[in-house]
């Protein structure tokens, strides 16, 4: 392993200086060549299937796993669409001369060889691939053994354009070994690796953290609220609440408890049940909610668990410093939103609770790198340095800067 | 120590949302309170140096240890000038406007709570606390054992205009601490603490990288080059050659190898030789620099040591290919440097150097915060993420994203 990764290391040098225009005609070439690989690619993907199937993963986990025409061309159009992004690489970030006359450029590249961990859903593969490619960096990819043949049809596939356009293929590989240890080596590799994104379940993640001496960007939960103020307007506040819970319950970016003004409690809470029923919202509360509405009693572990299901904490509070610290204990720093119109307490609660995003009068949900604009997406980071939030491709570069002097001495 | 960090970071909160009014008349304050404290300051370090001097502390530890009046007041001003520094929270870094309307702000804001951990010199107590609280951040420091009275005695004035000030005293605190386990403690608290500054020998800093759980900027050695090109103007290239060495040697951007381009070393060596035995320069050479002056021969373990004394490498090399091939394989990333008249071959070395800063017919010796014109510096990072090169009061922040809409639902 550690063999390889020094080529890694070795060969993003050279994947570094590629120009925009050869990484977007391969990048198309990719996306053709995935089309016309298709059956390859899903007969690979079948095996991936039976084994699954013969293995009892649950349906949800199947349909994340399975491959079809399709979505073979969802891959390849997503290809296209990282193809036309700008470029990522060489944009001037910020630049002065000093008094003495050195002209200093500071000035996005590419961060380098980027290690990236993730769990069944194939098209991660060509995605990230994509992502990194562009982006001119070396990937070194380390799907789940349950897409194991998906995984490899898809790299060979990718791999064979570049080794076509005399590009080292090595700047798109995948890690063979799928076992816990093939992680274990990979994150201790900070000669080698500048970048780990492990994208999985909260154990991976927290293993991942812990081990690496390598830099990591997580993408792990998402705990996030929504505060509707006693100046709120109810019918977006209604409306954004349900949104936020039942559109994709699943997903880190839906609301988990909802904190109401004491004051608009009484108000707001009955047609809130009554909205949340209609999608068969399960709903638990303090004993001040369900002074006002019949629902089951929250618990303290209630407020600290992300259900990425349609199941939703509701608590009442007493103001907006309420509701920011039972944020500041309770959140994961990735997305939250008040609802006010009152201008005061909107902007106290931008700029005191501490998270990624922090929205007014709009739904947690747009916390990605679609709804943002920024293209092609990364993954949703939940550091607080370096990468935070939703993370396009200009997140997978770094900086440095370029200093022009004319012979200057100290 | 768990229960301390933990109050930390619930003050982090109110410490971060201080206005810049107030910051700076505290900075200004602080900076009073150390004159007025100055015999105080002042006694407590003569307990540490004349333990120091029972212990044969080397010479130039001890003059880094000392205080006197005047340092004293050198350590006031730098505490005033961080106050005239422009306010680092707050700065829009980014923003847009998205097809739904969505208004999208990327502001910067302080990271939380920041620990140091750092050696000797008791002036880096007042210096980063000053840094961390201009910047919102709480700070824990953790200074070495031989500047213990001293450290503390600084930043004991410094709580007391805190506390005088009514802002938690513990936005600026000492890790009483002195042994290697309080390390141990602090970096793994990755609850409570969002970054690691370590700032001493390679050691430390090894430990501190591998064992922590907290992101880590660190600040470890220079291993600076200097290309001198065919087509570099020779009195420049001496010019420069001589400053990146000589000027201050002992320091992490001084120049460690010199490369030089065949065509030009029979005729720029024996002038250099001159140059370098006026300042009694120790040169190592490889086999084809020892035809053109008489000087010991470098070994391979040569070009990866950082001298940090009078002592300079130097290497013919075929071209700038080969330039950089060497840079990339021993180079720390840290500042390198070409001398050419030539565009093409300046502009290559700029684009494929990999190094926090890249020069072109400038010492290497810029490479710091007052030399970019930063302001004061909290150090240099040869990080390759979040922060890189010299460090200002800007890089001590982070951002989120502020999103103001009207009732968007996805």
């Amino acid at each position: 392993m550690q063999q390889f990764l020094e080529e890694s290391k070795k060969i993003s040098r050279e994947i570094a200086t590629l120009s925009g225009e050869i990484k977007n005609r391969v990048l198309l070439e990719m996306a053709d060549a995935l089309m016309e690989h298709c059956d390859f690619i899903v007969s690979n993907n079948e095996k991936d299937m039976s084994h699954a199937k013969l293995n009892n993963l649950p349906e949800a986990l199947l349909d994340r796993l399975l491959l079809t025409g399709e979505r073979v061309e969802a891959m390849a159009n997503a290809l296209r669409e990282i193809a036309a992004l700008k470029e990522p690489v060489g944009r001037v970030l910020d630049g002065w001369v000093t008094q003495n006359g050195l002209n200093i450029q500071k000035v996005s590249i590419p961060i380098g060889v980027i290690g990236i961990i993730y769990e069944s859903r194939p098209n991660v593969t060509s995605d990230t691939a994509a992502l990194c490619f562009k982006s001119g960096n070396v990937c070194v990819l380390k799907g789940g053994k349950e897409a194991e043949h998906s995984n490899s049809a898809i790299a060979n596939v990718l791999r064979h354009v570049l080794a076509k356009n005399k590009i080292p293929e090595q700047a798109i590989s995948l890690i063979p070994d799928s076992s816990r240890e093939g992680v274990a080596t990979l994150i201790k590799q900070d000669k080698y690796v500048d970048l780990i994104i492990p994208r999985g379940g909260e154990a991976l993640i927290r293993y991942v953290s812990e081990n690496s001496t390598v830099p990591v960007v997580k993408h792990d939960k998402g705990l996030c609220h929504i505060f509707i103020d006693e100046a709120a307007n109810h019918e977006k506040a209604i409306q954004i609440a349900i949104n936020a819970k039942v559109q994709r319950p699943g997903v880190c970016n839906s609301m988990e408890t909802l904190l109401i003004h004491k004051d608009v409690a009484p108000y707001i809470l009955p047609p809130l049940y009554e909205a949340f029923m209609s999608y068969n919202t399960q709903l638990k509360g303090c004993e001040v909610t369900r002074k006002y509405i019949d629902i089951k009693c929250a618990t303290q572990e209630d407020y600290d668990t992300e259900y990425l299901a349609n199941i939703l904490n509701i608590k009442v509070v007493k103001n907006v410093d309420e509701a920011i610290f039972h944020i500041a204990k309770h959140g994961s720093g990735h997305s939250e939103s008040i609802i006010s119109e009152n201008y005061t307490t909107v902007n106290k609660f931008l700029n005191e609770v501490d998270a990624a995003c922090v929205y007014a009068n709009a739904s947690t949900r747009f916390t990605d790198g679609g709804a943002f604009g920024l293209g092609a997406e990364v993954g949703i980071s939940t550091n607080k340095l370096h990468s935070r939030g939703p993370m396009g491709i200009n997140d997978l570069t770094t900086f440095k800067y370029k200093i022009y002097g004319n012979g200057q001495v100290r």
